[in-house]
């Protein structure tokens, strides 16, 4: 695993206020596609999702008493690469609450929680290329 | 507010374990003082930390349910931009959790938690620097 945080999602309850009160700190989304805002940061990806949604795609029971909706994504550049990840993350003792699969963005992931129960999400995203320096490079929105 | 994450703090219950958890998962840190890690990723830094002085420092009640032991925090150039930042979030119908004061690590800092309660301190901290990107420099360890 590279040290890298590629994007960072928040779980909202109510889509276009959790938007519109960023937009009013200052920030602006360069993409919004199906209810999914994402924010160029300095190198990771603010985004912003359904908590509900964020939830089921984490494999998170959200009635749990300690998850705060929040999800950490590390994106790798391949397949494979989720796989190695994943498989470091399970012999490290993390828990793998989603096993690698396809996603419903058209690329692969899982979900490991860390010692603490924090989510990472391993993925490979097509859409997304991963520049040089480890980041996110966004699609034009 | 610059669109910027600085460091994205995970709350620990076990120092140890979670910092040989992240070590063993090929993460090295940068710096570690006083049962903090630091860990830089591009651009932010990952920080491992108790999860109850995180709470503590938070302004938040551990009790509650849906705090998932997870804060963000955005770091400003001067006390100034701390207040700025703060009474932006306030007008814009955040709550503030702690008021903009000193800090134990000579800092200066108030937190909001965003519309869905995401906790993001907002800090002036002279002892990191930041770049012209935005990123934080890390002093050396």
């Amino acid at each position: 695993m590279e040290p890298r945080i590629s994007l960072l999602t928040l779980g909202v309850a109510d889509y276009g206020r959790a938007k519109a009160f960023y937009e009013a700190m200052g920030w602006s989304a360069s993409l919004d596609i199906e209810e999914t805002a994402f924010f160029r940061a300095n190198g990771c990806v603010l985004v912003l999702w359904a908590r509900d949604k964020l939830a089921e795609d984490s494999g998170i029971s959200d009635g749990g008493a300690r998850w705060g909706g929040i999800a950490l994504a590390h994106n790798v550049r391949s397949r494979e690469d989720v796989h190695n990840v994943i498989e470091q993350a399970r012999s490290n003792g993390a828990m793998i609450t989603r096993e690698p699969s396809e996603t419903f963005y058209g690329g692969y992931a899982g979900v490991f929680l860390d010692v603490d129960g924090h989510p990472w999400e391993v993925a490979h995203n097509p859409g997304f290329a991963i520049d040089d320096d480890g980041n996110l490079v966004l699609p034009a929105g």
